[in-house]
């Protein structure tokens, strides 16, 4: 290679490199936008286990397994989207405190895992008492990880 | 009761009534949420699935698994939430036609359904082949249901 084209060819593989890097990175809105499904479906599939734990709405078990099932899967799928690029945006209400502490955030998701397989358990077994006695901690954890890395000002009520 | 009260009481009872049904309904935002979450989260999981089948990326047969057991749930998701208060609004796509032809709308859900057992049946077995075959199948579905009762434009491409 002449000489007087080493460093435009450096400098233009600098940018293929970085280009390459931008691009697979995953888009944040795409990120936010799946998490954001994962969570309106945890919600969806476990308000209404609440209700029937909270005495709101009649037990109905075969609902409340299926749920569970659901959510078991549920709650494996939105954290790998809280990548740091894809926070404190506008469209977003995930706090920036989620690549700040991400020993903590992990921890969390893992509580909330953990706390479903409980519920996942009674329903399977159909056990109301348990059912009734899981679902509250699995709401517990839900509001613990609100209150420190989102904005949004939802809680169950408990 | 005396005869003056009969007719307002008739009409708070009419009112009642009303709000109690409207109150019943689910809120069409939520409804958008959670069938656009399904459908995001489909996405997610069913997007390097076709990457692999055309050979835009390595084949993993884990990943594939894991995404066709999802993928299997997901597809059980979406259809309830397009009630028709939620159809034709300013935060959906969604048109019109879903409770315009809900026969066709049934079917195209089911027919997803079907591909997608069969694709989960191909990734249990670890059977590559197979997985490439039922992949773009399963988007040919999605093509045709988004040609029919959606104005996004997005297609995957075959």
């Amino acid at each position: 290679m002449k000489r007087q084209w080493v460093l435009p060819a450096a400098i233009a593989g600098l940018c293929i490199g970085v280009a390459a890097q931008v691009l697979a990175q995953p888009n944040p809105n795409q990120l936010i936008a799946n998490r954001k499904g994962a969570m309106a479906l945890q919600g969806k599939y476990f308000g209404p286990i609440l209700a029937m734990a909270q005495g709101r709405a009649p037990f109905d078990a075969k609902v409340v397994q299926r749920n569970a099932d659901y959510l078991a899967m549920l709650s494996q799928m939105p954290w790998e989207d809280f990548q740091p690029q894809s926070l404190g945006l506008q469209n977003t209400r995930a706090k920036e405190d989620i690549a700040k502490d991400e020993a903590k955030f992990k921890a969390r998701a893992q509580d909330l895992q953990s706390e479903i397989q409980k519920l996942q358990a009674a329903a399977r077994k159909g056990d109301e008492g348990a059912v009734k006695a899981a679902a509250p901690a699995v709401a517990k954890v839900c509001n613990s990880c609100h209150e420190d890395f989102s904005t949004m000002n939802f809680r169950f009520k408990l």
